[in-house]
């Protein structure tokens, strides 16, 4: 009993088509006309399965696929359709097409485990609109109330909770429709590595074993605007030199103070008034450290902190240092990653356990349930772009290993 | 024999309402309704002076001051009322008045001198419109022709040559307007320096030696884009950090190879696509480097070009580096350089010889002519900003300056 490579194929293709920028990559947001299509496209393949579909108040859909024990607590599996601007087809489809294709096998083969099977649809994962990732997720699990729906809007000004309401939705029911403790077993998400690491290893899966931590910061340096060709190197107060000693250091601090997994990316800058002969007198960047242990962060953001002071200090700036946002390192459940594991090895296939750098809609799962997560590889790592690759292969072989998975926690 | 602090005053307040960003500076680009204002007020004034007005095809403006030698070659003042984008109430517009108000004394004191003296107000000298500084001075002195005027176009691919149509002017016939050779004897332009120096060290005037020299580059830097959590350092291609490496060394490569007047500056940065968990794939900057004397722009250029391929490399990024502005420097006439200091000398002024680091609608005379430059201090070296200021009284001194420094070349 296997996943069909065809048909997984034929949803992935199918679900990349329904794309607000055809040409340059997949570009399809939560509550856009494109994302309505994506869910139409779903919500039909689910009737034909016979699912139980609740949809809540913003969008999150859940399809369920009965076990003999109807108030078993459920096995849930499933990611997200919504996608960055010019971002890939396999981000998030492939864990929603995954799980849509073995509950399709089950059904096919008649197989009713005691535990109902649940695909889970989570709403606004990449914060596209709202600049809020996992929105959707943040809901379900009740780190979001109305009031959060409200606060968070798009570039419009328009909030979340009123977008959801033009799409038809009823955002005011969203605190009933959360997930209660108890009511799921384990929650499991195929999603693609978006690293290069398989890939390069030349592994098939990734069994991951926790998510990062991440704290991202804004740093602005403030000095004076003058004529670049009138103003002596001795009379600046430049801003962008500043930014730059402390951008070019990053990699430096984080083999220094770091853990062998810490990460940081300067991903954002922003120069006022960004003309070539004029010195900036304001220079903004962002940086985002990541660790699964949460001394690898400790460490580098003290150093990275010190570091600004003293580059501000040395070139006559002012300096301000926000934390705009932060996650927790997560560990997923021990029982669940052996499960995959065992899993993996009667199938035969190539795995790695690792980390993830990237935090997914499984992470919010974390406080409520067992959490597993499979990762297949990205060619070359690439992702969030139009080049996204993976191998129909290799999400098959996801497929199968998810199957497997799910049956054994459901049985 | 003085200028009129009061009349001066007059001038500059009543320019500075001519203004697209009223409580934002002033933004005065040509060809738009406010330097329409403009030139109306200044056309209203050369007209109650009798002054013979010829405007060319791109709206330079010459009113001369008839002397008693109507063949003798012409000593020329002024400079520009065009504005950046937010800019102050002094660039520019100090010379155009002090040219005005030096007029407006010789006429009410019924002074005539052998050389005509000629007011000039030269169109589009900051390239607010067309990303072309001095297109006005370069099309008056034959460095630009129709074709370039057609080539050079603003954000909305409108070229300067149909902007000026539709402002009423005649394009067509440009070439036919540019100065001659031996036309003009000498032309002499006051401006606020648009530095530090001289307020710093506390000098009513500078007395300008040279001008100044400059490459511009860009530097465009392409790795190749990826998740910020999931791409472990060592698997990373980033342009930023080979781009901050870069920026953070200008200062240092000026120190080791520059000369004591080598100036270089990082204005504009812009980052692809510019996400904070994303990293990069292109981050492209600009490099203004300038200099009196040509061997610090020669050198400073060759050991940046050197470092720039060193951290591509380092990086395994791709690199690209486009010159996309230059000018040679220029040494001002000695014997104008002269005339000016023998002058302030006889006013009891103080002043400073120096250097200009900016460029100026001067030195695209230097071919055609002796070019003297009088620069009054700006207040903590500020252009290009609505705090841009000079007291009234140094520019005054200025304006003594000019009319004496104009009276003897003129005589």
């Amino acid at each position: 009993m296997e996943t069909s490579l065809e048909r997984i194929r034929k949803d992935i293709e199918a679900l990349s088509h329904f794309n607000a920028t055809p040409g340059c990559g997949v570009t399809r947001f939560s509550y856009s006309k494109e994302d309505r299509q994506a869910r139409d496209y779903l919500l039909e393949q689910f009737k034909s399965l016979d699912l139980d579909v609740s949809i809540d108040g913003v969008g999150n859909i859940r399809a369920r696929y009965l076990g003999k024990d109807s108030d078993a607590p459920i096995v849930m599996t499933g990611s997200h359709i919504d996608t960055v601007l010019n971002g890939g087809k396999f981000d998030g489809v492939a864990g929603v097409v995954g799980a849509l294709e073995i509950v399709r096998v089950m059904h096919e083969n008649d197989i009713r485990p005691t535990h109902s099977v649940e695909i889970v649809i989570f709403t606004e994962e990449e914060g596209s609109n709202f600049y809020s990732t996992m929105a959707g997720s943040k809901a379900l699990t009740g780190k979001y109330g109305i009031d959060d729906l409200k606060k968070i809007s798009n570039e419009n000004g328009v909030s979340m909770f009123d977008v959801a309401r033009q799409f038809g939705l009823t955002p005011e029911n969203v605190e009933e429709h959360r997930i209660r403790p108890g009511e799921v077993k384990a929650m499991i998400e195929l999603h693609v590595e978006q690293g290069a690491v398989l890939d390069d290893e030349k592994k098939t899966i990734g069994i991951v074993n926790a998510i990062a931590g991440m704290k991202t910061f804004v740093v602005t340096f403030t000095g004076k605007s003058n004529h670049a060709g009138t103003t002596p190197m001795y009379l600046r107060e430049n801003p962008m030199s500043a930014a730059a000693q402390v951008i070019s250091e990053v990699e430096d601090i984080l083999q220094q103070v770091g853990t062998h997994s810490t990460v940081g990316t300067v991903g954002k800058i922003i120069c006022v008034p960004n003309v070539p002969n004029v010195i900036p007198n304001k220079v903004a960047f962002t940086l985002d450290v990541r660790d699964v242990d949460p001394r690898g962060i400790r460490a580098a953001v003290a150093e990275f902190k010190k570091r600004v002071a003293d580059k501000a200090a040395a070139h006559k700036v002012e300096v301000d240092i926000s934390l705009i946002a932060q996650g927790q390192a997560i560990q997923l459940a021990g029982t669940v990653v052996g499960t995959i594991e065992t899993a993996a090895q009667e199938l035969g296939l190539t795995y790695k356990k690792m980390n993830s750098g990237a935090v997914h809609d499984s992470a919010m799962m974390a406080e409520l349930t067992d959490v597993g997560m499979i990762f297949v590889p990205s060619v070359a790592g690439r992702s969030h772009v139009p080049e996204e690759n993976t191998p129909f292969e290799d999400i098959k072989a996801g497929c199968d290993l998810l199957l497997k998975t799910v049956l054994r926690l459901a049985r």
